[in-house]
């Protein structure tokens, strides 16, 4: 992504100027005026990179506000940063865009993402823009730093460890289906408030930036819970050659969750299984829940303790209140 | 990106065990198993990141071979590291699919892909597979190496700098104009060979990798040539507040670009502003032709001088063989 100074411009140096030069504040990014930017991770540091693409019509709503379109986009990578303990220091966007796409679209995205490059201290360091005949995408790569060789790990998981969720599961998948199916709300019986909860918890992510460093210095195994918690523990699980046991009763709900699924028993599926929630799932040391609670307490992200992991292979245990697993009808979400 | 251990495991797990797993044999790539890769710049270096994307029916066409077209996404990015006079690295791979791409396909893309990570010595690091319903689209994000501060820059061109170009100019613009202008080939007269070759420098760039490392000591500014030699070295010159007179005689054309232009006088237009050169653009200044065009020699890349670096602004002249400037129909390139 490279605009040119003085002289006549195309249309794409106009865009670029005019929407994306102001993110673009890191001096690597040399006011996105060359073909490539630099980044220099402090000595003793790695650089943990992650990407991570959203598609109009797949990921998002082709009416979705473009600022909250942004954010998205941004936020599933700072999510995946948070997941591996590191610090954002500086993101590349390519987007690809159909030519339905104006000014006023780009304005309210670019301003989206100004917003939370400023409030991640994430600055925009370069990218492409290309032309679509498809649907927008928004493909970014995201970098972040750790002390070198600490980056948290999915293999990470010890049997005897504690399995911690941040925030609430589900709310996402919950937001989607009230968006997808008719009568949902009314069979929820949920209130205004409620239901804004869920759109909002699918249309906008909270990356846990806040908690990076305790995860980096507390836990042994630690991904965003992107695909469905069952999913996402499963993948943990099988690159740390463990297996695990959850409480159904456990896993945090929302207000509004805990409706739905008290309303709509068969709903919980959707809970464990669906997509979108960009919480962390981790796995701690019992004689380290004290420090990663007090720790999460002052960086203001709730954790909840879900389970523990067992020795075995295969997928995660889903327990009800008897003790009874719960058979997931289809583990992980998967555009696949 | 990245795919399950033992268990169960989505096409979209499968699809990255299978052909993107041979290609990332970086140890930052943690064989594909996390949600992101760690890469360490040696002591003293920076990282210099790229990204440029590649879509189906507007950067190649839905018919070239699926090999082609992964070789060509990632050598349009390792041109822009050569540029910059950078070392390879590593790169990041986003691939958004059709539901019509099947395996076959992949299999063919993979495989173009590991013989190109082989070649530049850039290995995969990791990426994210979507779905779309647009076209294939492929964004690759390459990251490259140079000692600190020393990343060749835009902005570096100086009055009396010669402009030096790599290999030949206009090949690729006249392969995509034989490829889709009924009676190009006919009227340009070309034989099988002269056809063959403009029609490769379309389908699959050579990144100038092996003069990165002169350019970054002997060049001031450098830039790769993607959207047309007149509307880069304009950008180039743009952002290093100069102007450039280049004699269009000096320009290097193949035999067929000569063929072509010869037979059909106007195509040098075509040469001139077209895309997909994926030379270099560098200014040099007088006393270091001589050991740029030593290094230019030892690394086998042809070079030449074009022009010369004058005070100034606005877009650089293109003189023909009286001294006349050519008047640019459309001086650079853009999907815009």
């Amino acid at each position: 992504m490279a605009a040119r100074g003085p002289g006549p411009q195309s249309a794409e140096d106009r865009l670029i100027a005019r929407y994306f030069r102001p993110l673009a504040n890191h001096p690597g990014a040399f006011g996105l005026s060359d073909d490539a930017a630099t980044l220099t991770p402090p000595a003793g540091s790695d650089l943990v990179l992650t990407t991570d693409a959203i598609v109009g019509g797949v990921h998002f709503f082709a009416n979705d506000p473009a600022d909250l379109v942004a954010k998205k986009a941004l936020r599933v990578n700072l999510s995946d940063l948070a997941a591996k303990g590191a610090k954002p220091a500086g993101f590349l966007l390519t987007l690809a865009l159909p030519k339905t796409i104006g000014d006023a679209w780009l304005k309210v995205f670019a301003g989206g993402l100004a917003a939370d490059a400023e409030a991640y201290a994430c600055p925009l360091l370069g990218g492409d823009t290309v032309r679509t005949p498809g649907p927008v995408t928004i493909s970014i790569t995201a970098f972040g730093t750790v002390p070198q060789g600490t980056m948290v790990r999915r293999g990470g998981a010890k049997v005897g460890d504690r399995v911690l969720v941040t925030g609430t599961i589900g709310d996402a998948a919950l937001g989607l289906v009230q968006r997808r199916v008719a009568g949902a709300v009314r069979r929820w019986k949920l209130d205004r408030a409620q239901r804004d909860h869920l759109a909002e918890r699918y249309l906008v992510p909270q990356p846990r930036i806040a908690i990076a460093e305790a995860l980096r210095v507390f836990a042994n195994a630690a991904m965003d819970v992107s695909d469905g918690l069952a999913g996402d523990l499963g993948k943990l699980c099988a690159a740390s050659g463990v297996a695990a046991a959850i409480e159904i009763a456990q896993v945090p709900l929302s207000e509004a969750a805990r409706k739905a699924v008290t309303a709509e028993r068969s709903r919980i599926q959707t809970v464990l299984t669906g997509g979108d929630d960009y919480e962390i799932v981790c796995t701690v040391a019992p004689e380290r829940l004290t420090p990663v609670r007090t720790a999460a307490a002052a960086a203001g992200v709730p954790v909840s303790e879900i389970g523990v992991v067992v020795a075995g292979k295969g997928a995660p245990k889903f327990l009800d209140h008897t003790g009874k697993p719960l058979l997931l009808k289809r583990p992980s979400f998967s555009h696949f």
